[in-house]
């Protein structure tokens, strides 16, 4: 790879991946759950506030639970990334809201590390972990 | 353009993307409105909570209303660009926090849906739709 | 410097400059108070919510404090950055949540005006002021 390829490559990683937890963010908001296996590898690990399971059982999940709301509003992440290297790490905090017509709105602060990895359609996480900070 | 030419092009409109909200955010909470339309095409279209305007109809209001504070807090934006084009996509989450010496605070969650163009003078917003999320 | 080396070093120095908030965040709210100086130069001066500082004895105070926990939310900061100079400026708002065994979370929102500049050792806050916005 030539020098202005690599630098076209090292400026398009770190975009996309600093992109990766906001299209994770309006995929759930939006209910958009086919999005969502464009955002994790197809055997990636999610280490939940209610378990450990794989995407393609979150999915299921989340598909199956009760019509709500959601607003994942997440700070930036902090990035820790080699150019040229094929993995990278996302430390994000976030605060969610999640509310529904039958139910005041509830907050929790939460932060996702994430373990992130480059693949031939894009860098996806294949592992998260989530802590739950606080709730309200 | 040569690649190097290229490269410090793409890197620098990220960044100037990026900022984009942000000098915004900072234009109306220090209500520095003549530092408004340095974020906006001349005839950009703002959709807001209340209606749809012009910036510059936009500005006069903002300018008209009686004083009071603001924090437009945004997290990182979900940005849709390829690199040498003219044009890209911001969305952003926002909370909003407004308040004033005669009324408690109130706080919004918006998001804003913003259709960027490239112009002689920088990056600029052309149109702005604010989605209202919830408010307290 | 040969282009592509810029372009290496102005793409590095804004993933580093983006990262440098985020990094301080997670210093104070994990208590990892050895990574404090990583973010700061070492005769940086904090103009916090309680009175001006330097870093050494921001720390010092820190650590002397009763156990608390602190979450720092920060947005996406405003960068001012030429590339290839030495100097930059963060300004980045952030919701800060603090919160003990003994008492109730409180809420604050600050606003971070960091003077940035480039050390052998990487980029560090030479001047931090602190705005306080609000609290409950």
């Amino acid at each position: 790879m030539s020098a202005p390829d690599a630098q076209r490559g090292h400026a398009h990683d770190v975009e996309e991946l600093r992109n990766l937890g906001q299209r994770y963010a309006r995929a759930v908001d939006d209910r958009a759950y086919d999005a969502l296996p464009t955002c994790f590898t197809p055997d990636a690990v999610v280490e939940g506030i209610r378990g450990t399971t794989t995407i393609a059982d979150f999915v299921t999940t989340l598909r199956a639970a009760p019509a709500s709301n959601g607003l994942h509003v997440l700070g930036a992440p902090l990035l820790t990334f080699t150019a040229g290297t094929d993995a990278a790490a996302l430390d994000t905090y976030a605060v969610v809201y999640r509310w529904s017509d039958d139910s005041p709105r509830t907050t929790l602060a939460v932060r996702y590390l994430d373990d992130v990895v480059r693949t031939p359609v894009g860098w996806r996480i294949a592992h998260r972990r989530t802590v739950l900070i606080w709730a309200d």
